[in-house]
């Protein structure tokens, strides 16, 4: 038994639950998992059980409960000062927390349109000027990063760090959805995906057997919690 | 000068820049103003000179830029550890950032049919039933901290911290819609509307000559910046 519980929903469609399992994946903390299956009749009533706000994820540690990916991210931080999942110098940290809270609260107009679907193939799907904005400053928060950070490593910040475990939907929405990306973004793209955690989670997410409508029209609908 | 530069929209309106600047008001952290008047027809060149994600606040420290109220507020604590910005217990601390990413990516109807404008007396204005479960959720919130931490103090871990900063916007919002509350949130919000930084928010609100329609209306309108 890991001391870490961490509630998620369903692989192919909660975006908000790939975030810390991705991270605790791809740095070896260990942990037990609970998924729950959302938008069933059964699901509130379940989550009810482990999350305060009724929301994934939730990370269970010592009888502490702490709910939101941001949240359970900076928990991880203090909990394991050595493996460095922010970068180490202070001014890129700053930069990535910059970057992951604007993630946080933002980019309502791609999550609206382009809800995460694993699975799915929907090129030209969901787009939207508005939605074309939120690629657009997305595309561009990567490419600077990548021309800074690109001596080393593949990853955002050079290594893998928390900020591309928060930005990690939003490749698999591009993949969904079709989204054309310049060269550095698609390189970028593909490193993500070819992560070992990454490709653990596509693969559990094929095995899932519940479908939620809402989130295979590609139209308009709530935000995926 | 200061060696801090806190870039905030107009006191009236903007909820997001109130959060830092109470914070670092109440914690005695000087900081040089920069006030830019949102959605003027030269709001976004002026915004584009300071914020790479367009949006208000932005702090800008030796060269460095932070933008989004949480990853300023993880920089100054980062900056000041022995502030204690956020509860020393570990425990605590990942409540307090719990409820603050809950708010930073939650209560969207709450956000868009009672938005911040604290001059405005609007009683009933904005309520719908999905604002009346969000309001309920957050006056759980407090109502469970305040009975945990009630012998530490009047705020919601006692002392003042990142969370109350984090709520502040929502108890004028309350304030301006005539929201109902039980005592113990009552209580909690005149405490916080006592603070002598609330008290300076709300007095150079008062002096601004600024209006922006779509905020005066109560009616349904995009997340205000």
């Amino acid at each position: 038994m890991s001391q870490f519980t961490l509630v998620i929903g369903n692989k192919n469609y909660s975006s908000w639950s790939l975030r810390p399992w991705l991270l605790m994946k791809q740095f070896g903390i260990e942990f037990n998992e609970i998924c729950i299956p959302l938008y069933q009749p059964e699901t509130q009533s379940k989550l009810s059980q482990y999350s305060p706000s009724g929301k994934v994820p939730v990370l269970i540690h010592e009888k502490q409960t702490i709910w939101d990916s941001l949240a359970i991210c900076e928990y991880l931080v203090e909990t394991f000062p050595n493996l460095n999942l922010y970068p180490q110098d202070k001014n890129a940290r700053a930069l990535a927390r910059s970057i992951n809270a604007e993630m946080h609260s933002g980019f309502q107009h791609l999550r609206q349109n382009m809800p995460m679907n694993c699975c799915a193939v929907l090129p030209g799907k969901g787009m939207t000027p508005d939605v074309q904005k939120d690629i657009e400053r997305i595309t561009n928060i990567w490419r600077q990063l990548r021309e800074q950070f690109s001596k080393e490593g593949n990853m955002l910040f050079g290594k893998f760090t928390i900020a591309d475990a928060m930005y990690a939907p939003v490749i698999l929405r591009f993949k969904t959805y079709g989204v054309q990306l310049n060269s550095i973004c698609q390189d970028y793209s593909e490193a993500v995906l070819e992560l070992p955690g990454m490709q653990q989670w596509l693969e559990a997410a094929k095995n899932e057997q519940e479908t939620i409508p809402a989130f295979e029209l590609g139209d308009n609908h709530p935000r995926p919690i």
